[in-house]
């Protein structure tokens, strides 16, 4: 925990913010007088903001890319403790990162409970865990050119099995509660797959995995429309998720990539699908304009983000007993993933914010009364109040920074890395 | 049944099809030959499409509009029974639409009985009903502007599922044995409709109409992403559709119209998907390039329409037990109604009978070996035989026209029925 | 222009705005105070606000509908003397609509000066005028079921020419500068049209409507993708629209609807390309999820509208020299329009205010440095700021309505339209 | 030349065609009779099929891959020999691929006049010239990761454009006459990249290749609406490459990738925009059903094939002067390159035949009566006729393989390769 204090130093933090401090406490004062008007206490709001975090994924604090290139940027993580470093980082500055989402093999290490006292020893514990049957791996036996859970050999099938149970047993010993699934098997030319011969394959090797969960676990079932796979995937859209996780039983719930629909798709509709199916997993957060872009959450489309967080809210208010996860998943190409990480856990926790500030009472007036306009303005609202200084103020009660990237940059935390940590992934070449 | 004689005669008929006699005795005996050295018995497959049909939508023999303008064609049918002439004339050249879908209140008349045995006349049976409560009829105690299943007054709510309730008796009367149920309710504005209380409304409106429903009917769920809603739909794909016919019960299915979905997605894919689920009620065909423009099947993508009846044929194969229902649905706004309607349930038949022409034994093993381009030669194999003189044949055979357009225009049909019908519906204004 | 006070009294504007006063003065203050912390002086700001205007398209104001039906709602204008009525109240209440776009043959009236004269004693003038080539009028000598402008008869793209220059003439005696151009001109089928003659018919066409174009006129030229034609478009897009215009010459300019172009395209970006070959006529404003949806400006995608006005606003401030046009066109089938229309009108507003709340020297910084976190932090910064208090100083210093809508249901407009109006238009009906 | 003959044996190829030899007679006869009939000579149909080629990309052999991971396949090319050999025996098979195209600088190689020798005994010549500074190179001065011709760094830029006037300089050596400019540049996030002046600084670095371009050289524009940019790019449409291609002069030409559309776009109707401006390089071949997919051309959409090749034909049919380049553009990422490349080859050649049956002065006069149903109809009898017979026969006549897989799959080569090509690129990894 002492490691906490030493990635940043907290009187930089402390220096940084006073110079925010006069205007914070003007800003946040007019931002609860407002709000009283509404009849909304800003504390009691503030209350539960700061109960709201969003997992951060491993794999994101590297530098992403695309088929065509990767542009390494400095100082980037070698390996799981370098990763842990940077989300201990994150959290330290933003206090809205309190959990990281692991992905085997990429963070594989010899020792996980060294990994697990250095998390904590940063305020982390560890959400969901990722298997990986999209890529291969040097010496494994069975490819998954042709797929994993759904390859017609089966063989392969035991493999992609195994290898997620191993998951499972890792993420025991580091306190996670969920394993998140998903595949890269599908089809490149009609008829290359038979379909309900492939989903059959996929729903007997999930429920493999399944039958392996501990009590207390959840099973993730990610669905996504494309890629890898360009004709066809096994779980192509929420309703196949939907099938999957009815056959497979309670505990399978399918988790929702925002970056992972059709064009056009409502996706917070989907969302009060889920919920009212009681099979909400939970999000992989990120922006989309084209496809899988995996840019920043909310950086294209942040009122779709709202939306999302509306209905999350609404069910809540309504005493719907559910319980999704929060994942970033981004690809950082070309800003610094630290970065882009604060700021996204910042606007995911705007989103949640704004969303707490909706007067249900008048929606629903609004919505049984058929007064369209009222009913939308009423979520205009919420939207279009500014609730930065209620995310400072929850920033700054915790030790965190108001200005999280200022802070950073100020730290100098990558001019260090860079220093520290050769270049270890190859970067330019491509897959095209 | 003599009526069927008299609608175009038959010595017309006759009279064209010897013109091209020759050639289709040439053209069918060399496909006999090359199918013959794959295996294949073309007189197997005749009989196979000649037992093949598809369900016209009355609606479908007038001219269709958009919201902006419609032009009218001259001869429109007035009524119920101009309709069932024209759909008489559509069966009587082609024979392969034995039946048509009525739509509610569009089609009223007086006297079912009459009705039906003018159809049966005419050589056709009724398959299902179809309700209208997306538009308000004059004298209507409670509109539909803000939605009719799924409304907030239970007034409204009650009011629509009597008339679906009435539709079923109505057909009742007419033999047919299924409910085909598409609402536009839906929203606007973000906020505007409470998406989980209005699809437990329309849960609980359905089931009132799925009581009511006969023993051996159907209730068909149709979904739709979008229009006349703009924002949301309460029965947006097929997930919502499927969550639907499962809360429902066994006798509610869900039915697939092409143009219904978001762009990009694999509409075979979902066909396959509520095969493996039992939930196939089946299909609107029409063709779509840009949403829900209800084109003639297969002018645009007509590859598509194929791998669709490919997942049929696949399934019928397998034993897998299902019976859905073919029905064309399109708007013919700049073509003669009953051309666009032979040429399509044509085009229908003509992906049927490729499908049925694909070597299953051979796919098979190409996807067990995951041999992507033999796979997908197997299937381009079928679709690049120019199956015209089977279908030729197969309507000589049955005393229709082997060119159903040419036969037509040579009748003069449209010019009598031109004399015969003044214009009965307004055209030209829109509705923007 | 006594009139403009006698649409709704002037005392219950004041009477209403009375009851936010308090509260405007100390948000504006402290709007201001924030603003001056990022050198911004916010009467600066609101001095260029109010000088903003955005057009009401006439047939805006009354109930919109899809093909499958209208739902009408009460007090809907009659004719063109109403429309301008209910244009008044808008502008009365928004001072944010200072004119109006005709659509002819819709608001064909016998006396144009008197119409003149009506408007501006509403504070209203005339914007572009818009011609009707995509449907039939009565008694018309040539139908436009397949083409107008384009259409292989030289004699029916001759009666289309005629209806624009009419238009033109109407315009001109209305005070008008502009004609805008938008046909339903395309094509159902492949095969249905020779793409390249039709195109060179539709530029002969338009060339005589040019050559008729006053001298301080411009001709706007509307793309669309699709709608009411469905397999293809004779101005399918900013290309085809770019490539008549140059055609054309320097009057003639592309008109941007934000509700035609294809899924995911990055309409801001066209809007740029456009300014950079000094093409862009100008806006017409909507919103869409799906399609050409014509829902409320930035009802769903407020962060686009945001990102079109920050190519305009950042244009102006490099001296680009342009003039858009900016009209509101909207399709109001769920709300009562004079409402949807005010809070487009300030939603658009909002959106101009927040572009010029953008510190351009710091993005061009950012973007010369290629980093873009702060590139786009700034951009967010300027859309987060909540401007309401801006906008409702600029009403209320032009005596218009801090809280249009409210003063609007306050004033009992709509239901003493619903008593003087008898129902113009039938609803339910609709055009499949 | 003698090499020609010794990649594939030619005794093999003329083995394996024996066995179709009398088939292919039957049906050809037979299919000659059908176009007779149609006032079609087979012969002069065939010459022209004949004398049609389509371009292999030297990047095309190899195992592509997605960000998430490449599956290498066995015998992959180490090096542009290599390719030259897979290409050779591409046309050796197809007769149908008379040029390559090549990338710079994975093509690189010590001495072009040895490559050329070595592609010219194989049967093969050069087409466009592609170069690539869309990743970096080991050792290169200025990265590519936030640009190369648009670059907000003048240095970058003027490296890039150098890199485009090496590749022209090959070019020369081997006998090319085009350079294919496709960039990556772009944005990820609104803000990041000023739009116009990105634009300039393309069009700028632009000149200065166009500038160095030998007389009788093409400069090919190859839009994209995003990837490797997930925001903006700089050449997002054919309006964008319109405007660069006008500015930059006679030379300049548009270049069309099936795949680089926004969803839903009409590309056909581009291509006759192009056309009628003059301005249609020429084609990347490939077929797309989400994005970018690169999947094999014609195997999802091959309607839209025929329909590409539909303007093609009419616009020569009509003596427009114009001569676009054809060229493949895929990525094989389960099936062999070789095969995928054959067949596709066959497919774009299957449609350029089915173009030429097309009766275009029935076209003409159904266009002109406004007959859609008969026009349509023109397209589909020319797309629903099976050429093969006539495809195998231009084969057979060339020395080609009337069956290339069959053909391929029996000569070993695949298997002859693995042996000698140890495996060069990594596999696996995947960039995500």
């Amino acid at each position: 925990m002492s490691a906490t204090q030493h990635l940043i130093d907290p009187a930089l933090i402390a220096a940084e913010n006073a110079k925010h401090a006069a205007h914070l406490a003007s800003d946040y004062a007019h931002l609860g007088e407002q709000l009283a008007r509404r009849g909304l206490d800003i504390d009691a709001v503030r209350a539960q903001v700061a109960a709201f975090g969003v997992a951060i994924p491993s794999w994101g604090v590297g530098t992403g890319g695309t088929r065509f290139a990767r542009f390494p940027g400095p100082g980037e993580p070698r390996h799981v403790f370098d990763k842990i470093d940077d989300c201990g980082v994150i959290q330290q500055l933003t206090r809205a990162t309190p959990t990281v989402s692991l992905h085997i093999p990429w963070d594989l290490c010899s020792d996980w409970r060294e990994l697990r006292e250095a998390a904590a020893a940063r305020g982390l514990a560890f959400d969901a865990m990722n298997s990986n049957t999209f890529s291969d791996q040097p010496g494994q036996a069975h490819s998954y050119k042709f797929g994993s859970l759904s390859h017609t050999d089966a063989a392969t099938r035991a493999q992609a099995v195994e290898h997620n149970l191993a998951c499972i047993e890792i993420g025991q010993q580091l306190g996670s509660k969920a394993l998140t699934v998903w595949v890269g098997d599908g089809s490149n030319f009609p008829g290359q797959q038979h379909f309900r011969r492939a989903f059959d394959r996929y729903l007997d090797s999930a429920r493999q995995i399944y039958a392996a969960l501990p009590g207390d676990w959840r099973m993730m079932l990610e669905h996504k429309i494309c890629e890898p796979a360009f004709y066809s995937t096994v779980i192509q859209d929420w309703g196949s998720s939907l099938l999957a996780a009815q056959t497979l039983g309670p505990k399978a719930q399918c988790l929702v990539d925002l970056g992972h629909h059709a064009p056009n798709v409502n996706i917070e509709l989907i969302v009060a699908r889920l919920i009212a199916a009681g099979k909400l997993a939970g999000f992989h957060f990120n922006d989309s304009k084209y496809g899988d872009d995996d840019l920043d959450a909310g950086s294209v489309s942040p009122y779709r983000l709202f939306l999302v967080f509306n209905e999350l809210v609404a069910a809540a208010h309504e005493g719907v007993a559910f319980d999704p996860a929060y994942m970033l998943d981004q690809s950082h190409n070309v800003t610094d993933p630290i970065e882009s990480l604060m700021t996204s856990a910042v606007q995911v926790q705007r989103s949640y914010a704004q969303a707490l500030l909706v007067d249900r009472a008048a929606l629903d007036a609004a919505q049984d009364a058929n007064d369209a306009l009222t009913a939308t303005h009423l979520l205009k609202a919420a939207f279009q109040t500014d609730v930065t200084p209620l995310l400072q103020r929850v920033r700054a009660d915790a030790g965190a920074a108001i200005d999280p990237v200022g802070a950073y940059r100020a730290s100098g935390w990558r001019q260090r890395m860079a220093a520290q940590r050769p270049a270890s992934r190859a970067g330019g070449g491509g897959i095209v």
